[in-house]
């Protein structure tokens, strides 16, 4: 399991939160995402084995997010 | 019908326009609704035989924003 906080341009409100945490925790091997608006950070928990970074951020950029 | 436009706090990204957009547009007697971010505004058209101002207001309210 691998801990990762990447930082995310855009993110503005609740919604926002939820279309995170809800789109990248759907990812088969993500076990936990967490979203600070605050911070504009987005810590995710995963096993690397069945999910790698890059589809965690493609994600995260489908939903409309620039990951830095 | 009428026309009204509401000064509305906290709307901050797309998110918030299809949550504002799409519970008041479906109530009955309402004609149409546009949120503008830039200006905080939220313009209602509505039919005041079917609806009326207050039920507008607590919807926007219901989502979580500030209707002044």
């Amino acid at each position: 399991m691998e801990k990762i906080t990447l930082k995310v341009q855009g993110m503005s409100c609740g919604h926002c939160v939820s279309a995170i945490e809800g789109s990248v925790g759907k990812l088969a091997g993500v076990k936990s995402v967490k979203v600070n608006l605050n911070s504009g950070e987005v810590e995710v928990e995963f096993n690397s084995a069945e999910v790698n970074l890059s589809d965690i951020k493609e994600k995260i950029d489908d939903q409309g997010y620039d990951v830095e």
